[in-house]
């Protein structure tokens, strides 16, 4: 018997913006990872092919925090067609002194959202150029959009270029962009000249072959690709990761979900390549950008310790504002 | 945004009770694993050393379900300390053709205590002989109760022999078993007498070290083993699993976190050896006990299926009678 608290996405999205306090909050999570002590086990992840569906579960305990999320994501990409989200899922809090269930967090994947394109601001932040004029963002999704927010607080660019497949999606998300962030949005003629014009370029995409080639690099580029998360997904030509300083979120998550997994089976990168991870730049024990000529490349393949830096911050906002149903279990 | 349905534990209580209709449903999730189409991945596992906790993750998609479970388990040794309960935990539903979240059951534990019993009902339907006069139960805890329960349901024994480390503890649970059961309670005095007098013995403990040895095996007796879940766990001599015909839940689970795993560690078993599965004898692919006088022995580990059976048993059961909280995510 224990109260819970249930949050509905409203109360979560009224608690939580994208904004520099939550890329904080998901910097210090990492570098709670990269000084040791997290407890993040392998992702739960099922496929349901008859229901062209799949579901991730992801988890991390945080030494210091008051708790640590469970995180369900599914994804069914038929749900469309039935004028239903592809993604969706909750979080929960679970007392990080008993394990006991604090809170449900019905946010329908918000928060990922949040976290994740905060993780792409912490690497911008520690691995970017200091000056950037342009960025490059290659997707027309939630997150090409998110994510050229995020690098909006961390570098004061001017300029952005976006590039997707779907002509009259990108058209539309140019728009947006141009609104949202006020400053110059341009639709690139090609992916080869947006990474060629840009200092910064995020990949936000489901894409199962490379969409960078290594000939477009030029020093001082950074590049975050943040769409790979399963073993078929690749955004980078494998040669990119041997072409500049390779940094991912976690090894062993990049090796089998992200880019490390494609430079592996290329010859790339041996096998047993050790990268340096964002949470080790975080925790200072690792130095961030080393020259402005610099090529940095970070994959994010998303983690655990997002989720729980994300949960427990909504939770704490949202239990000050006394929002909430409180529901005795 | 969807209709999430939030279900306490008193609630689910009304609606669930270990009942031969609980075992029927638990056979059938056996029987859908057994026929194959069920989606059931390794179980997420994280411990948390400096808590003395740990955290076990299970889901199972059975085809033709409307959902399927997500069930969280925190156990946290330290609990009764604090005057809690160690073990805790929900589940959740999400619908099968979307992914969508439909249920957050809140039930501590509640349901996995009911449906880790109904699996021994069903194990003792398919293995136990028909006669049983006596049973034995090792443990004195939820499970020895609730096993001793679903052993009632399944075969008319007239006399229950307990054992268990704690003097006080056996005492106080054999006079339960009493009051619960109407029938004669004996506490054994070994564990060696108890195996020898019974047709049916249950383990129910998070023991490391053998608490049965072959030598006291006999013609006809049953034993389910359910209590190892952990790779340090063990109830079983491993030779016992050599002197029987031995039936698992889950052989992947049975040879990392059960008694098979034992067994080939000790070279009982080739590290290859396929046991046949309780759900291939419950859609009827393998026989059951096939003689009065076999000697047949099942580690039931705990499986995703069982999960989302009683899950979406209760689930339906809750709806019919109004029962839960809807909360519009």
């Amino acid at each position: 018997m224990a109260d819970v608290s249930i949050l509905t996405e409203a109360e979560l999205r009224a608690c939580v913006t994208l904004d520099r306090g939550a890329v904080d909050i998901v910097e210090e999570a990492f570098a709670a990872l990269g000084r040791g002590g997290v407890v993040m086990p392998p992702i739960l992840s099922m496929a349901i092919a008859e229901k062209h569906g799949e579901v991730d579960v992801k988890t991390a305990y945080v030494p210091g925090l008051p708790a640590f999320a469970i995180k369900v994501s599914p994804g069914f990409f038929d749900n469309p067609k039935k004028g239903l989200p592809s993604l969706n899922g909750l979080m929960m809090l679970l007392d990080s002194e008993t394990g006991i269930v604090r809170a449900v967090l019905l946010d329908n994947g918000y928060l990922t959202d949040v976290r994740t394109a905060a993780a792409g601001g912490v690497a911008a932040r520690h691995l970017a150029p200091r000056g950037v004029e342009t960025v490059g963002i290659i997707g027309a999704g939630v997150q090409a959009e998110l994510q050229a927010r995020a690098l909006r607080l961390e570098r004061d660019y001017r300029r952005l270029l976006v590039w997707a497949r779907d002509p009259g999606k990108v058209a539309a998300h140019a728009a947006a962009m141009r609104e949202a962030l006020g400053i110059e949005v341009e639709i690139a003629a090609s992916r080869e000249a947006l990474v060629r014009a840009s200092q910064v370029v995020v990949t936000t995409t489901p894409s199962t072959e490379p969409l960078i080639e290594a000939a477009w690099l030029h020093p001082g580029l950074h590049i975050t690709a943040m769409g790979s998360d399963a073993p078929n997904k690749n955004e980078l030509a494998p040669e990119i990761l041997a072409a500049g300083r390779f940094v991912c979120d976690r090894t062993s998550q990049s090796a089998t979900v992200g880019e490390l997994r494609t430079a592996i089976a290329a010859g790339i990168l041996p096998a047993d390549h050790v990268p340096d991870e964002l949470g080790a730049i975080c925790a200072g024990l690792k130095p961030g950008r080393q020259s402005e000529d610099e090529v940095t490349i970070c994959d994010l393949t998303g983690t655990g310790v997002q989720d729980t830096a994300i949960a427990t911050h909504a939770h704490r906002v949202a239990l000050a504002r006394g929002f909430g149903q409180i529901v005795r279990s």
